[in-house]
Parts: C-alpha cells; structure tokens; sequence
C-alpha cells in the first residue's frame, strides 16, 4: 500500500470500506471468498454498495451496480476481489460491469481461483475500462485466507481448538472435562464455530462428551458437524445423530463396520473414505465447498491431524485451574520428537483473555 | 488511601517515594522487610531518605535520619512500617527518631512482627510525637507480602515455577526438555530467582538437570540452593556440589542414606528433617531468615509442595511449541480429584510475554 502511486493512495478509504462490507458475509459464503464491493459515480460519490451473502447469491459488483442504477455510468467501482469472468452460480461479474458503463475499476486482489485469475482484469482491460490492482493487496488477502489456502492446496484451512487447566490437562483422571473453561471462552467457541464450515470430533469424543457442537445460533448457517471414526464403533443415541439444527456426516475409514448404520435414525450423511489419514477427510470436505473446518476432537485425531498437516492454526484456552492427572488427559499424543529443536514451533497470532481464561492463538 | 481525612493526603506523595525507596533492597532483606523512608525539615522539605538494605545494616529511619542531620529537628518522618522499638541486630528505631527531635511521624502499616505490633507507635505517641498511621496503608503491606506472611504463618511466602510447551509438557519423553522456552523467559527466571531467599529442587531434577540455579550475577545475593531429597539419592559430582558461587543445603527425610555424605566434598550444608512433607521443610527455611521461596521442582513435588499448602503463587512459562508426550513430562502429578469443581482455582495476577513466550502470575 505504501509503494501505490500517489494518485492510487485515494482509493485506500474505499478499499478498506469494502473490506467492511465483505466481511458482513463471514462464515456464510464457501465454498466462495468474501467480497465487498462499492460504486462511485463520475464525481466520485458513493453510490453503492454490495457484499457476497451466501454461495448462489448475488456476487458483491451485482448488488453495489444494483444500488448504484444508472449513477454508476462515467463511475468508479472498488471491490476486494477481481471480478469473475466465468459462468458460475450466477452470470461473469465483469460483462456486468461492462455494461454499468463503469470508467474505472479497482481492484484489491487478483483471484486465486484458475477459472480467473487474471483473466477477469484483462477481459475489462481489453473493453477499455480503467484497472488499477493491489489497493489494500494484503488486507484484501488476509480476509480470504482460508479460501486462498483451500485453492492453492485443495483442503480446508484447519484450526484445532483444545481447552486446558493451567497444567496443560483437558480433563481429570476418571474423563470428566465440564467444564474445564468458564462461559465467556464456552461463548467464544461457540463464536469460533460460527465462521466455520464444518466441526470434527473423532468417535471417543462422541462417547465420552455426546457434543452438540452447534455455534448456539451465533449463524444462521450452522457449520456441518462430521463425526470422523475408524471403527464405526459409535453410540446408537447421540446429539449428532439428531440433524434438525444442523447437518451431521459421518465420515470412516476402510474397516468402518457399516452394520452401525442399521440401527441408525434417518438423518446423518454417510461418507466411506479410502483411508483413515484425517487428510483424506480434508480433501472430501474441501469438495463439499469447505474452507475452513475446525477440529474439536481428542489427543490421539489431534496429534494425527497435526503430523498429517491438516491444522494451519491453533486455538487453546488455559483456564486458572490444576487438574493433575494421566496421560490421555492431556491435549496431544506422542509425536516420537527427540530433540526440542525438532519439535512443532508456532507464530503468535492472538492474545485474549475470555473472562478468567486465556485464549492464544497460533499459526502452525 | 481515599478514606483518609484531608489534611493527611498531603502525604501520599511522600510515602510513594518511601515506597520506592523501599524497594530498592528487594531480595536482600530477609528476613527483615523492605521498609523505606524519608525526612522532612520543620518547613516540610526533604532533607533525608534511607531504605534498609539488608539484615544487619542501618534501618531505613537510620538512614534517612543520618542524612537529615540537624534538619531532622521540628520535622517530619515518613516511614513506610512501624518503627520497630526492640533491640534486634541494630539498636530500636523509635529512640532515634525521638532523639532526632522530630515532631510528627508518618507511618505506612504496623509491623505484624509481635516483637513490635503497635508498641513502637504508642512508644512514640508516648514521647509527645504526632503519629499519622495507615498511609498507602494497602501499598505498604503489599511490598512486604511475604514477610508478612511469614510472620502470620512460620513459613515463608511459596511460588511454583514451571516452564511448559503449549500442550503442556515440561520435557519430550527421553527427558529432553532443554529449552523449552527462549532466553527472554529464562533471563526472566534469573530475575525471579534474585527476589528469592531460596531456591528448591528435587534430587530427581538434580540427578536430570544438574541446574546451577543461580541468579547468574543478577543480584548481590544469591539464593540459598535447596536440594530436597528423601533418600539422598543423589549423584556424587553436581554443579550445586561447588559452594564458591552461592550456599547449598541437603535437606532430606528420616530415609535418606547418609552414606552419600562420606563422598560429598566439603560446601554444602546439610539439615535432617523429621519428615518428607514440603512444610517441615519450610519451617526450617523460615527459622533461617527465609521470606521468600522458589520452588523449581519436578512434578511428584510440585504435587505435595502445593498440597500440603507450600504454595501461594504460581509463575507458569508457556513456549508456543507443541511436543506430546507422556504423563511424567507434565507439569504435574495426579491430585486425585474426583470433579471439576474440587480442583485448584487460581487468581490472575499478571501476564505478559517475554519474547515468544508467556508470562502468567497466579494467586493460589
């Protein structure tokens, strides 16, 4: 942003309402990015503004022209993402541009996504419109992380979340954990899950703590709740079972025993993987439109989701409590390091504190 | 402070920078308190200060009084404690103060200690001198917290510190645990040590580690190195062995083999305890002066240190790295709790980070 000309540096107020307007959309749009957009007319007033809702709805560029009307010919748009140029859900953003009778178009990011990439900025380029790119280029990105990272690497970006007593134990000897956190870390969780797109639990979580695992009405889109088990060896009665609130999958490997499923109620989607590596899971996720998942599972899928590089980052609470205890309480299984030197490293992203908790975030 | 009549708010100024002054000996009084004070001529200028600077040397008053002179007569002196009036290893402060001819006396707490507890005020109320009590009343015990809870419970003030990666583990399970955190959280321990009168392992830490457990030069004083071992298990060469740098003691139960002694070099100090309980043992450290402990201990004693009420604060590192493990490489053994409720609960104190890593203090 420093290095635009100065004759750029005027559309950086803009940009950065147009991020506003984009995340208005957060949790709601995969397997889409966030966008924001906003059209000025020939004098350079606001006449616009639009944001992506929900794949199927309308692109951001559609809703700011629409608001725009007929102000937006001789104008200006500002939106975070490129302009599609490609036949999706919906009609190219680009030939509705074109025929806005916009002069100008900045754009924020160039999209990952093959089908553009590129490709939309030249088709307005080559119908005579104005393109100036990279305004707000970082911000714009950081905003899509997950969605960047979903096309680059064909899997969700995966955040693991654990909760411990300041002793690093997430539950005491005999399995109890309720409730390790007090209501406002609970609260935050439940705020975490309602920008995912899915949760996963393994099947010992299930057993033991029969989850929920709703955002409790933080989104009007709950995150679809996938039950990830090798065995199949799962309670006949559970929450999840229940997909009147939200959407259960239930995911296993090669020696699922599928007689579980006789006893069944209508309800959970069934998905047979070809393996039982939790990357396996991410790709199938990633088809179903995932961009972000969240897994709230126990040490031993934790500690297989980190070395099978399926957790980007890393959310754990540490609660003002001594829990003492065993092994398996603890929030990670071995990883046969030798040296420290070896071990995982994080970057610190966020430092909280959530009532009596702390909350730490980290990229991994 | 706010509930103070306002013809004494005119001194708070003066007892912060008693205060201050204060702390200047922080770590090298003990088993006195940290006490400051300042002198104000008959016009209310400051004409003395004086801080004690560790057991043996001039009190605070003495200080601020020598640098007076003459000035002191008609004046006022703030103090931060009440001046004693026993003979102890200097002679009774409230003496000179009525010898100096001062007028009024400004006093921050009573001195818990029996020997003085109110008798030095009416001493001086006695002779004729104003006495202003309970100035930044709450500040003044707040600097003198362990002292005070020395005298109040024959044992000195107990802080726990451990070092452990974000999934709670305090070494890989070869036992490798070197370093866990960066050098900004171990020059942070230095510091902490430097506020110490002791420093207290375990032989397994001795036998693991072999630490120096030094201040390493950061204060004038080092801290007595404890070594609690209940069978003197314990290896024949050790850093701790060589006494030229700082003290050592052998503190050790009913069981331990005193046969380990017959190879020991000459330095360390030895003390037979009637038990293996972490009181016994701080009862011993209190009768030798201590106000002030670290224990840097493994997980079996950190365990019975905190169950057997040894420890009041806790310094709790946290690295943002992920290890996995076994149970003996967590920051603590089992307490048996049977609910969530029965555990520990702390009360933050204060957080911070210290290059990578976390910093957070906790009340227990």
């Amino acid at each position: 942003m420093i290095n635009l000309p100065q004759d750029q540096k005027i559309w950086v107020p803009w940009m950065r309402r147009a991020i506003q307007l984009a995340l208005l959309g957060e949790g709601r749009t995969s397997p889409n990015p966030l966008v924001g957009a906003i059209v000025l007319d020939s004098s350079e007033r606001l006449v616009g503004e639009g944001f992506h809702s929900g794949a199927g709805n309308a692109h951001a560029e559609i809703e700011a022209l629409a608001e725009a009307g007929e102000k937006s010919v001789g104008g200006t748009i500002v939106v975070t993402l490129e302009p599609c140029c490609h036949e999706g859900l919906t009609p190219p953003c680009t030939e509705a541009l074109i025929k806005a009778g916009l002069k100008k178009v900045v754009v924020g990011m160039v999209d990952p996504d093959p089908r553009v990439s590129g490709k939309g900025i030249s088709r307005l380029k080559d119908s005579g419109l104005e393109v100036i790119e990279g305004v707000l280029n970082k911000e714009c990105e950081g905003i899509n992380r997950e969605f960047i990272f979903r096309i680059r690497n064909g899997r969700p970006w995966g955040i693991l979340k654990w909760a411990m007593s300041l002793d690093g134990r997430i539950g005491l000897q005999n399995g109890c954990s309720k409730w390790i956190t007090n209501v406002p870390a609970r609260d935050s969780v439940h705020q975490i899950r309602s920008k995912c797109d899915a949760v996963i639990v393994g099947g010992g979580t299930v057993r033991a703590d029969n989850p929920l695992l709703t955002s409790r009405g933080k989104s009007t889109l709950e995150p679809l709740r996938v039950v990830f088990s090798k065995s199949l060896n799962l309670p006949k009665f559970a929450k999840l079972w229940d997909t009147k609130i939200a959407k259960t999958l239930i995911a296993y490997g090669p020696e699922g025993d599928e007689a579980f499923f006789s006893d069944l109620q209508d309800g959970p989607e069934k998905l047979r993987l070809n393996s039982n590596d939790p990357s396996e899971l991410l790709k199938s996720l990633a088809n179903k439109g995932c961009n972000k998942i969240l897994w709230e599972c126990g040490p031993l899928l934790a500690t297989s989701a980190i070395a099978d590089d399926c957790v980007q980052e890393l959310v754990v609470f540490v609660a003002p409590k001594l829990l003492g205890g065993k092994s398996a309480m603890s929030p990670l299984n071995s990883f046969g390091f030798e040296s420290i030197d070896s071990t995982y490293k994080l970057q610190h992203s966020f430092l909280d504190r959530k009532g009596h908790d702390l909350c730490w975030r980290l990229l991994l």
